[in-house]
């Protein structure tokens, strides 16, 4: 038998289980337009229920970690050896799509679900992990869920506030089944040292993969970020009338710090330096913005993201230096608010390399990619962990309504991992 | 008996009543900071009230029109002859200040009374006229209680839903014991062929005056506007991780529009040629927009205003090439939205010489301005009324908590009406 080629069959014998799931994760948190599963809310514990009555049905061993993360588990033969975890999120941004996060957790039991029909046995456990609160866009906080885990929170996360109901990162957890107490008390449900690898299959949230008609990407690094999540610059609110010379308009100056940090970019990245950059709210205040007002008041958020400390260095000072100026010369004060920074995240060669052979050896076309965004991956190789990721090809971004990913796709991610699996942990 | 030191002590002695009225004001509508009495809000109509009752302890004539606007009018020896108006506007942008508008219906009363207390019979109708619904910001459309009056109310006006409630017009003006049908059948209230003037008294909206170290300004015209007051961008949401070739950014182009617009200004005014171009509203949707999403739509309004036709012209082409040229090559869709357009308003210069010869007269300091703002007045103009204004000095800009007048100073400005209404209609 040519084993390959049974492992491509067994994944693609898994379209009816993947679209079962898509279809019932659809029901979790559906908000037309699109899917609203906010971190630690009802809609992503529905999701993780989801993912649990599947695991029941393939056989897996279930658990959940104080930080209410789902895990399921193949067993393997030598249950002493640092297990395989592949995983990713199950919540979603504001009107998000279906696959962003929950596609690396249904490729995950699609591989775990193949090895079971071919009837392997890996050496040591494969553990699919359902990650909880992944988005930043609920607590500003990034990767909660995978971080929780492996006991690297950042000081004080517990306390944070969701941005829309004001209530603590704690509360939310407890509502959800996590064990708050545990948390902070520790140990970890995870050590790094521990894992042998972890992987995570996620859409691509560009479409260089569609642009370039592959189906999968091979992630060669996750950007590292710097954010200033709350900016808030005051100036004075004017009659619209007010000459030019005593205006000190908040927006205006917002808008010529984001153009500085925006012509920056376009520069480095003609140069051939790949970096993002983005103001995701932008915004005069609803309270008392108007026609006939000059705003004296303006927000916005920031992210900066690029592939090395030196680039992410050169953003952020262009930013400050953006900052002083328009301050200085618009007459209003900028008050930066908290900062957050995440690494560079590194990705394992080993696995890398073994993931791309995987991939020769069933025909798949793959293509190296650069990951646009973070991901839970990113919080396991920062504490030590050999850490890969494919990427699946997705015609309209992520974080919409408008996420178009192929089941195919999909089966031929999960194909490459699974042919990786049986490699590296199946073998005699 | 020296008349005009005569009219400064009357009106001066007026003091008590003036700040009795600013009181009672400031408990209409109070909202900590600032004051919001929204067009046709039961806030809006308490000062009527207010007004109302200074009025009837005057001995004034008290009617209401249509429009539930009111008048307050001291008559004349022959009531057949076209009147002379004094009147503001009583309502408030939200948060706004207790001056901005009120003070004009303020002076109006306080210059009456001392033509009472001079015992002084005019030969024509004086009446002070409290105006509702100036601030365009709640349903906008602007000076909406004037025009109702002179029947100039633009097609559709009626109709058209306040901005945060969503309720017409048409039903807010009921509300406030206003006629609606009246409205729409006519006659208007006023006929401007028999007005013999329109006077309006407002504090200043810029710090000119404050900085001139002038208590009252003498306006030389009132500019005309140009406004979008809903555009809309439409770009792409994406993930915050998406290379710049992908992105349609709706808020980096509504931030270089805008600064496209601001440079244009800039530039002109440094040739002397003044203007004022305001994006009150400028923002990304508070219902979808996060840390991690690039914005995929922005709103913005704008008002362009200038002394010139040509001028405004100027503008308006520069606004609508930076729409064509950012929205092309940021791949993005901009709905222009409704536009409005408001005439440049002319002061009567014989009116305006008068009220100068009687700040002569009282040793008061007086200096020209071209009026920052549109202002009721401007609506009594564009239908043919002779009209003038006067400005008081106001040190923190207005539709502000902080508006800053000093009763002093409109008290200075109360005194100039005062002697121009006895020169131009009290005499023998």
């Amino acid at each position: 038998m040519n084993t390959v080629s049974a492992i491509g069959t067994a994944v693609r014998a898994q379209r009816g289980r993947v679209e079962a799931l898509f279809d019932a994760l659809a029901r979790c948190g559906r908000t037309d337009p699109g899917f609203t599963r906010p971190s630690y809310s009802p809609e992503e514990t529905e999701a993780h229920a989801v993912v649990t009555r599947c695991a029941a049905d393939l056989g897996l061993a279930i658990g959940r970690d104080a930080a209410a993360n789902t895990t399921l588990t193949l067993p393997g033969r030598d249950r002493s050896l640092p297990p395989i975890l592949i995983g990713s999120h199950l919540d979603t941004v504001a009107r998000g799509g279906n696959f962003d996060g929950a596609a690396g957790v249904v490729a995950g039991l699609a591989a775990v679900a193949a090895l079971g029909a071919l009837e392997l046995t890996p050496a040591r456990d494969i553990t699919v992990m359902g990650i909880r609160a992944e988005e930043s866009v609920w607590f500003q906080v990034s990767y909660i869920g995978s971080r929780a885990a492996l006991g690297t929170l950042p000081e004080g996360a517990l306390d944070v506030a969701r941005i829309d109901d004001g209530l603590s990162l704690a509360t939310h957890i407890a509502r959800a089944g996590g064990d708050v107490d545990a948390l902070r008390r520790g140990p970890p449900a995870l050590d790094a040292a521990a894992i042998h690898a972890f992987l995570e299959v996620h859409i691509e949230q560009a479409p260089s993969l569609e642009e370039a008609g592959i189906p999968v990407g091979l992630c060669t690094g996750i950007p590292g970020n710097v954010r200033y999540p709350d900016v808030r610059i005051v100036g004075r609110p004017d009659h619209v009338g007010t000459p030019r010379r005593f205006r000190r308009d908040a927006a205006m100056a917002g808008a010529e710090i984001a153009l500085a940090l925006d012509r920056v970019w376009a520069a480095r990245e003609a140069e051939g330096c790949p970096m993002a950059v983005t103001f995701g709210r932008f915004h005069t205040d609803a309270a008392v913005h108007g026609l006939t007002t000059v705003p004296g008041a303006f927000r916005f958020s920031l992210d900066m993201r690029a592939y090395t400390a030196v680039v992410l260095a050169e953003l952020e000072t262009a930013f400050l230096a953006a900052v002083a100026e328009v301050s200085e010369r618009r007459g209003v004060t900028v008050a930066l608010g908290p900062r957050a920074e995440a690494g560079v995240g590194a990705v394992c060669p080993r696995i890398r390399d073994g993931l791309a052979a995987a991939a020769e050896a069933l025909g798949i076309a793959i293509r190296p990619l650069g990951s646009p965004a973070s991901h839970d991956a990113a919080a396991f190789a920062k504490a030590g962990v050999p850490m890969a990721m494919l990427f699946v090809r997705n015609a309209n971004g992520s974080h919409n309504p408008d996420e178009a990913m192929a089941t195919d796709d999909l089966l031929d991610a999960a194909a490459i991992l699974t042919a990786w699996l049986v490699a590296e942990t199946c073998g005699g």
